[in-house]
């Protein structure tokens, strides 16, 4: 089984995270997706997600931990998404809205709060909550239901980065996620975009040239273009 | 096979490890602890070692390589320590306390020098004992009993926190590690706090407000709190 | 199946990699070398996959990614290497020179174009090269003999460090690499090099005591000496 963790954790502490998987299931297969989401943003954490969930196998379990509420009462949810093209999806996380575009990019989630007095951990840490997710996981992982987890809501923290708006030959749009190598993501939308490569744009008040890729501007050259995936249609 | 592996070398070098232990045993489970281990500070390696080695299923293998005295005359060391909690640990590295409160964190520390002329690396590096340290690994995990390393030994270089000390209503500890969100670890252990959330703590002459877990203060607001873990009593 | 990834992608970007491998084996041993070489820079990270490759068992496939021309019309190739010592091992990659060192340290490099019409990805990804060359490893992976991937050439772009040169008692160098703790590596061959520990050498008309390894020095003070492994034999 993989699993994927994605938390705002940084060096070390992910360490303990994995030694419980491995306590309960040792032929996991861990992948990071990323310790270091900005401590705290939700917002980059659910980008992140997003970006990466649906190139796993389905079968994939995603816990996601980046939870400013911990140790309050947070409410942690499990949920199921699937689709034809990516098949099933599991997410466990608390309930902020951070598995929400993840779970959507795969398809319509069902999402359940995790109430089943099984789920509880004996040991609770008021600080690391990552554990109690594992732990909750971990029942599921064993072969209980999804939908035996908890109740089924729909009163969720939802998480919706919109797609920009077009007002005549402006475009406006949300930075969502300033990645390691300097680019700005934003929830602007492909489609609102009618620029051809060598075009010239002008982003807060700065000529920008539109490219079709790195490959095509000068050292140290701003450009701007749509990412790679068909999710990170950033501007 | 489960290995951790804890060192101070950074990106790049870790990678030659895995590759060695891959050689060995392809069917090694690696997980990384840490790589980013304050270059030569055994006090902090220590300290991550103990906090992650016990969620870790019984039977993994340890190995630290924090050594600030590579390739001079630091004797080699591997530890056997069990626990009905925690099963059968394993731990190989310098002798320079490093192993040590992880060992303890198990169980009752059994200390073997590695003598054994067997398991000396025939290609010997004089600055990457992190590759001879795995060669001995192997022959233990190829099925030698850990009594046949070498000689089982009691003058190992020793290594204990403390857990602070009381006067009055002075609490005196010692700074172990900070974190990479800014949190100071202490040796402070939780039985001689006997503050409730929301009291006021004085700590280096600033006001602290003792809270139960990180949801309950104001952003940038500093506070004081009993860690995570049963071990990570700090302040 | 063992695969290495070295790139210049950071955090983040590598995780949506290792989905598509294990969506194409799910058992696949993904060890990363680096995703820190320093942005763009071809000849750190031939470095580094020289440095890192030959410990790695036999079969092990290297996908290296430092691309400054991605978009554009760089081929990919891909290499065959085996050695007595080594065994067999597998490199993909930018037809930029990454490849070659490392693919030399194994064994004489036999290189193909990747030109199968079979190997081209259905998304093109015009910024995310990382996940076509994914897609051509996984035909490979998948029973593709790698001389069906295409026509096997002599022009690609070589990269050879060379090994400094000897000027009376003046050995001339060039600086490959500083990494994260501050050592220099060049590519001065340890053979040009006849110093004895505590001879004191001038570098950039700098004293510097020429050591056996770094315990032997004191805290701040720098030094020289010659490096681990066989390959790395930098001063």
């Amino acid at each position: 089984m993989i699993i994927t963790l994605l938390t705002d954790f940084g060096d070390v502490y992910p360490a303990s995270m994995k030694g419980v998987i491995l306590c309960i299931n040792p032929a996991a297969n861990i992948v990071d997706i990323s310790h270091s989401v900005p401590r705290h943003d939700i917002y980059a954490g659910a980008f992140i997600l997003m970006a990466c969930a649906r190139y796993f196998p389905s079968g994939t379990v995603h816990i996601a931990v980046v939870d400013p509420g911990v140790g309050t009462k947070r409410r942690a949810i499990a949920i199921k998404a699937v689709s034809k093209d990516h098949g099933n999806h599991y997410f466990i996380g608390p309930d902020n809205g951070i598995l929400i575009p993840a779970a959507r990019s795969i398809g319509e989630p069902e999402v359940y709060e995790l109430t089943n007095k099984k789920l509880f951990d004996q040991e609770v840490s008021s600080t690391f909550h990552g554990r109690i997710y594992l732990h909750r996981w971990a029942y599921i992982s064993k072969g209980m239901d999804i939908a035996d987890v908890g109740r089924k809501i729909s009163d969720f923290v939802d998480l919706d980065f919109g797609k920009g708006k077009k007002l005549g030959s402006v475009v406006e749009g949300m930075v969502i996620f300033i990645d390691g190598f300097g680019n700005i993501l934003t929830n602007i939308s492909s489609d609102l975009i009618s620029f051809q490569p060598g075009d010239i744009m002008v982003i807060d008040n700065k000529p920008v040239v539109f490219q079709r890729s790195y490959g095509f501007c000068k050292e140290l050259e701003p450009l701007a273009l749509i990412e790679a995936t068909g999710i990170w249609r950033s501007l």
